[in-house]
């Protein structure tokens, strides 16, 4: 320990992510104290900083030691498990803070528990920040993409430090003041929601590869790593390459066909999905992709399901049977409907940002969410910068697939999408995530939809009213007794 | 006023909906007294009570007058909007009213507002229910399916008026003891969840039926009636037959023709696909509907979509200018989507109220709301009663679809099924609801799904775990180096 000189900044919360967080910003050059509750992790931490290069790192195995070690105005980022830890870690550690002091939660916290605590920390004249923190324990050591919201004058306290602790890309370090309350919790939220739905997409197109084209695991990474190589280059696509590599240790093949298929999820996904509803923001590839994560847990019932069924006479997987399918052309359509459904999930996403945005006067700019993505983070990919891009031409634009370079990407990806789709449903085999991203473009795109019908209905039992195509005004009209005349007038003229 | 014999129960809130259902009281034969904090509503109550067949019911323009004209115990239905104002009307009449006196809302309020107020009421030694009304305007007239949920004291108090006042079915009246708490709340919002779907489905097959099919509105006003002679026959499908009866006032054909494609929504949908996400449970044909009226809201949006997305190349409606549809086949195959689409969204619903009544401890009766589900309400259907049957032979079966029955039903539609969402997917119009049922379906049948997939992931990137097919126990993976040892391992040997 260094007590002489004070650290820059402090972190708390020594598991992988916070020990990996800490070496990060001692490895740029900033001076950092540590600490946690459970000390022998502090000492993990001081020891890992001592062999990875004699890092500016020392240990506290008491709050105070801890918070008075860092230089004021001071920096404490805690990385504790979201909601009653929390908690607790700011009440342990703003005992011995002062005036102007800033705490910042790195953790996946739910938006409104971080402005709760944005108010209290005020109250006690510290200064807060919700910063999200995406990349995993890898991107925390290297190089993670970074979403804080809150005080901008904590912001700028620690501006220096987060630019060079961040992912770098050509355009700048994968950081930015997202906004005020708790912004960057919920922009890290709808990231993850992202995240989900990229992930469902491509073990969709695995699954019809797999199923239908009837392809070899030793196939699937040679196609996985042409893709990344095109359109479709991100950090997902170039580890599901990685994955097909695998082999087996207890056996022959390759591991992936050993795994459960049983997914979990955490809060993120769900919240995403929630609060889309508040929004009335469609976000359904999203959604898709949460089913898909509760069904997969289901498996005992699946199993069942699947034995009724085929008692009563269901064929299952008929698409592996199938003959006659082009494999060349599948793959090819399959990246292409993969890519359409991504665009799709990517546009449920910033409508779903842009409309809190809008609720809580955020003043989110998109544009620069799609470009601190392109680094450091879980989704992470070349195709943010057409994002960044499609923003840039056009700050207002109402929907990525209106852009007018997605709009035609888009048109010239829909056959081989629509062949996907269909096929793997005529397969028995499902693609939620591609059928919902799908659903999603033609009910956009399309001027005129079937919801007069619904309205209709909605005014013959609930007197809800509706409005015409060619005259102002609410109407509202007696169905049944009209209807009933008519066909009267139909029968009496017979 | 007829101050002398008091009346059997009362009814506070007198727009349409509580109008009518005081009406119904008391043409039953049970005396009932009114009040409206707006006294013109209660003289309007009063007159149409008169010339309705001078039933028993006496309206009174200041609340303690009101509640002072009820034997005790006093049972008082309130029907004012959900929310405050029956913070409000519960504070007013609750101030005359005495111990083992009980308030019953009727209105479609959140089910925790519910259980907020049976404690509250509690305290001050009163009853209370929580009890969905369905059937809007209409049935409260003649006959609403009635969901009454929290003191069971209070609900046999109104036994033999709510056995009297709901809908009458052959198997009984459509009202039963839900459960206690908000359960009645509950299963209320998701009758209305399923409503959604419903309305969505039947949109759908318009869509397909005028949109690729070509179909006039007398054909589909036909259809739907024939419809409604099947295994479809239902409330929605029979008023859907009468709106494409209904002409135009204004100009020529028919009124549906003339509606605008923009849908309204309440809390009730919404509520049902967050709590499908609380509660880990799958509703992606309800999400859909609600996601559906979300889009159609987006008018000058889809509008200014359809042109710049023309502009890039995009047909639209392409399936209107298909030639080779057998009208026929098409308009049998859109029947059975339409079934076996019905089937999954209620599998849904039904699955919704199961996880809640597990984490509530509620013990509902999943085949006895389905029975009272048959009459008075918007989604009464014959179809109903298959489900109630198939809830007896099994209480606890895990999903609808793998019911023997349902199951057999389901697999001889499936390739219709497949055929029309097919058919809609390559016309570009798109089939929401219908896509997600069979998503849903197809992936709670398999035994195997692509989750495995998405589990290597979360395991190379958040080192989460994961379990496997052929042994116990929780595994992690360095996938990366493996996976770069064996291409150098393929390398090595080249």
């Amino acid at each position: 320990m260094e007590a002489a000189t004070l650290s820059r900044i402090g972190l708390a919360g020594l598991a992988v992510m916070g020990q990996n967080l800490a070496l990060n910003i001692a490895e740029k050059g900033f001076p950092i104290s540590v600490y946690n509750r459970t000390t022998s992790k502090v000492d993990e931490t001081v020891d890992r900083a001592k062999h990875e290069g004699h890092l500016p790192l020392t240990g506290h195995h008491n709050p105070r030691d801890f918070i008075l070690s860092i230089e004021r105005p001071r920096s404490v980022i805690i990385l504790v498990k979201a909601g009653a830890p929390v908690d607790q870690t700011i009440a342990t550690l703003s005992e011995h803070m002062d005036q102007g002091d800033c705490i910042i939660d790195g953790g996946n916290e739910w938006y409104e528990n971080t402005e709760r605590r944005i108010q209290q920390a005020n109250e006690k004249g510290l200064l807060y920040l919700g910063m999200g923190v995406s990349g995993g324990e890898e991107g925390a050591r290297n190089g993670p993409s970074l979403m804080p919201g809150g005080s901008y004058e904590a912001y700028k306290n620690i501006e220096d430090i987060v630019r060079k602790v961040a992912a770098q890309v050509e355009d700048g370090p994968c950081v930015t003041y997202i906004g005020e309350g708790g912004s960057g919790n919920f922009v890290k939220m709808v990231h993850n929601g992202i995240e989900y739905g990229d992930m469902q997409l491509i073990s969709e197109a695995y699954d019809v590869l797999k199923t239908v084209g009837g392809l070899s695991n030793s196939e699937l990474a040679e196609i996985f790593d042409e893709w990344n190589r095109g359109e479709l280059e991100s950090f997902l696509i170039e580890i599901t390459a990685d994955i097909f590599k695998v082999k087996d240790e207890y056996g022959d093949g390759e591991l992936v066909d050993k795994i459960l298929d049983k997914t979990g999820m955490k809060g993120t996904g769900k919240w995403t999905v929630q609060q889309a509803a508040e929004l009335s923001v469609a976000a359904p590839t999203i959604a898709a992709s949460l089913d898909c994560r509760y069904l997969s847990g289901l498996k005992e019932e699946r199993e069942a399901a699947a034995g009724v069924l085929k008692e009563a006479g269901l064929k299952e997987d008929v698409g592996a049977a199938r003959v006659g399918v082009d494999k060349k052309r599948l793959i090819d359509d399959v990246r292409q409907a993969l890519y359409a459904s991504k665009v799709c999930s990517y546009a449920q996403g910033m409508n779903l940002l842009r409309a809190k945005s809008n609720e809580k006067g955020w003043n989110l700019n998109l544009g620069e969410l799609a470009r601190i993505w392109k680094g450091g983070c879980i989704i992470r990919a070349v195709f943010l910068d057409r994002i960044k891009k499609a923003y840039q031409r056009n700050p207002n634009l109402a929907s990525l697939v209106v852009d007018p370079e997605f709009a035609k990407e888009m048109v010239q990806r829909q056959a081989a999408w629509r062949r996907v789709v269909g096929l793997a449903i005529s397969a028995g085999i499902s693609t939620p995530g591609m059928c919902a991203s799908l659903a999603y473009f033609d009910t956009y795109r399309r001027a005129r939809l079937p919801a007069n019908l619904v309205q209709a209905q909605r005014d013959l039992f609930g007197a809800h009213t509706y409005e015409r195509i060619d005259r102002p005004g609410s109407f509202h009209t007696e169905w049944t007794k009209l209807a009933r005349k008519s066909a009267d007038g139909v029968a009496a003229l017979r």
